[in-house]
């Protein structure tokens, strides 16, 4: 890394949050702004990271015989016709391409770029399908997807971005309903501890819903603003689109059937949740598994001892990613450098060191020094860094706690907003009811906690009618 | 695999070679066919090969200190304006999009689908570069780009494809000119060694260079019906876009210069090249490495040692991908699926073998039944491995060499290019008699295998001035 883009232009949290986010993307090279609107260059360091979320992902996704396709991004406008909720949702949304080449003429079906492949999956189940003894079928891509957006920011809303979307059908309605939910438990797991963010997990009302589901259940995470950020989501679609796609398969009783289907996805968005959960004033704090370098060897000076026992230790810890800093920059500015890096174990290499058999060491999270036998270091490096995703978790899932307030009036959930951030309170109302609710308040539903039952009398909140639920209320990104 | 999908359905090469490849791509479910014309969907078996090789590349890139970013799809039309050359030869090619979402309105500066982004690069660049200690930058991406094309084939030629592009820009001619020659040497090892492909490998005419390149390195398969195909290219630059792109740093004494560019890419098309090097009529035949099953092992019947012997295999070679066929369809039809998917080895596992602790064994490309101990077997497959891709390769390299004849003028030409596909020939030519003699014969320069001495005297065959290089002339892809 260069000396020139070190400095202390990050802003505090406590000051302007937004800045902060926009401070530490640029010190941390994150990101670069393209020339066209709302795209931007991943750049090595988050392209970095969004690689070992895919790694990961395809290694569950593996465990679940789900399989990589790439489907192609060009898609007929009219191919969007038939699911009515679906192309409401997604049209006004889409980049339309009307000619092909600077001389071609208008295409009369234009084409646009998927926004989200359903449709395209559609079309391919149904060339394939025959027989219920080919079911389930379940594939995933790895996919830039496009979004025409008025406002962007980086990773969090942007007109192209990159995610995983796993589409399946199967032969029953209750197969499909329960892979919904093991694809729903298999990002609540990964989000917990791969990227040590907790996280509200339920599913989405009516109005939240994915365009065309039945069910969506989502995994919100609480930004350190207070602002809730959806992480990954997972819809049961039934059979919404097989029948207007004929899709169809003979079933045991050789009779034709409609399958049904689940998708769900997971996008560059979550590095934006990686961020705004875990790091702090001075930069990133990344968890380990995602961190560029794991651990970061700073010698004090070059002498030889010195960069040998530094050396050493990266050759003992071969199957980690450590950076050795031989620089001749100044030890103060070698942590600076992996403070924003977000590198989760700094050790410290001096004379002292090197006599004592010993590192001194900084946790990123702790960004304190402590000393401590190299061997032990070593033996224990597996136990340190579970440790250490552990205090990322537990820090943020106690700030998640804390900011859960119970409610029963509006008053109440709108102080809880303000003061806590999230209000857990009973809702009884319809759609438009929560559309005019969130237009009114800027508070938006995140996520059905649980059913009440229809003995219990709750009143909701906003209309006074019965409540049907307990929903997590907050602002959202 | 489902049992309706298997027939002999392949054509025979010598009775239609590209009927053949057609087959032999269904047979093998390495692509669909997607809705909007000329787009593919690349299946599970298709997908998983081009994962390898990002994998090997990704290595390969690794130890060049190349590093992976993501560019944004979407570019305004008038960026690319100021390469003249480049835009003259990408702007027949380019989706316009002209409008964003359904009611929106047309764009003054339509988008473009990037065809390649040299002049993403130059913008990134320009943005990051100050001074020469920072240079080389030297960057990767794996994406997906578009080309509007008339005639699409799968693999080969089609509307969108996924490549790997790097590009680098350097402090000076000698060390990029340098890094191109490297990049080129990396392509000709990986498609050797990696893929088991044998290349003709050189300079390109100037009539057949990367619009913008000042040279342009090929690697030329031939494929068995005797026509080459370009695997892949390495391109040098120069300052062709960094001046009109004003990429500028201060050199060592303080002085504004442009740095020196390349660019290089290797796509999905190399999918085709594999196909149309190896495989035979019995269906695929893949490299070790890319091999979706690398071994396969078909049990005669379910009974419980032999599935036990079967499944002990598998165990012992766990750092391979290893097929178990217990399914209860014919060993005759498990070894026609195994030959199809192009599996390097298949075992045949019945009673016999059981009670003799031996294994019969068919390697893909030789066809026939051979008997193993199976602690040899076990304790060989490196070396059996690496035999089976040696005699890939060279079964490729003898048609290779044997197709190769030095000719002097224009009848010998055709008389070769008609009996044994590729021509060396002296050539003399400027780029308006490449242009002609191409539309006259359709042969196509592929590349320059050397240049001529002044002092030699050697005649052009087209037209008969003093001859500057010895070409090697094909039909092409």
């Amino acid at each position: 890394m260069d000396s020139k883009n070190i400095n202390n232009a990050i802003t505090l949290r406590s000051k302007n949050f937004t800045q902060w986010y926009d401070d530490v993307i640029k010190q941390a090279k994150l990101v670069h702004y393209a020339k066209v609107k709302g795209t931007i260059i991943f750049t090595p360091n988050s392209t970095f990271i969004w690689e070992q979320i895919k790694k990961e992902m395809d290694k569950r996704f593996h465990n679940y015989e789900i399989k990589n396709v790439m489907m192609p991004t060009l898609m007929q406008y009219s191919s969007f016709n038939l699911e009515k909720k679906h192309l409401e949702g997604f049209a006004p949304e889409m980049f339309f391409i009307t000619k092909k080449s600077i001389d071609g003429e208008a295409l009369t079906d234009p084409l646009v770029l998927r926004p989200t492949s359903e449709i395209l999956f559609c079309y391919y189940f149904k060339d394939m399908l025959v027989s219920y003894n080919q079911l389930p079928f379940k594939y995933n891509q790895w996919a830039n997807v496009f979004r025409v957006e008025k406002n962007t920011r980086p990773f969090l809303r942007t007109s192209e971005f990159y995610w995983t979307e796993m589409h399946s059908i199967h032969s029953t309605k209750k197969e499909a309903e329960e892979f919904t939910l093991t694809m729903n438990d298999n990002y609540v797991d990964f989000i917990n501890k791969f990227l040590c963010i907790p996280i509200l997990n339920g599913e989405k009302t009516e109005n939240e819903r994915f365009a065309g589901a039945n069910h969506t259940f989502t995994c919100e995470a609480l930004m350190q603003d207070g602002q809730a950020l959806q992480c990954a989501t997972s819809h049961y679609l039934a059979q919404n689109f097989t029948i207007p796609y004929d899709i169809t398969f003979r079933n045991k009783n050789n009779e034709l059937e409609h399958p049904y289907q689940t998708s769900c996805g997971l996008s560059t968005r979550i590095i934006g949740a990686i961020i705004m959960s875990h790091s702090d004033d001075l930069g990133l704090v990344l968890p380990w598994d995602i961190a560029i370098n794991q651990i970061a060897v700073c010698v004090l000076n070059d002498e030889q001892d010195i960069v040998q026992y530094a050396s050493n230790i990266k050759t003992k810890l071969e199957e980690y990613r450590v950076y050795l800093d031989f620089s001749n920059n100044s030890l103060g500015f070698k942590i600076k450098e992996q403070q924003v890096l977000g590198t989760p174990i700094t050790l410290l290499i001096g004379k002292n060191e090197v006599n004592e058999n010993k590192v001194t060491l900084i946790f990123r999270d702790l960004n304190n020094k402590q000393e401590m036998n190299l061997n032990e270091f070593i033996s224990n490096i597996h136990e340190l860094k579970q440790k250490y995703n552990n205090r990322l978790y537990d820090k943020a899932k106690n700030r998640l706690d804390n900011s859960i307030e119970i409610c029963h009036t509006l008053q109440e959930v709108k102080n809880a907003i303000n003061n806590k951030h999230i209000a857990l309170a009973p809702w009884g109302g319809n759609i438009q009811d929560e559309i005019n609710f969130k237009k009114e308040t800027s508070i938006s539903t995140r996520c059905i906690k649980s059913t009440i039952d229809e003995k219990e009398d709750i009143k909701c909140f906003y209309t006074n009618n019965k409540a049907q639920y307990w929903i997590y209320f907050a602002k959202a990104y």
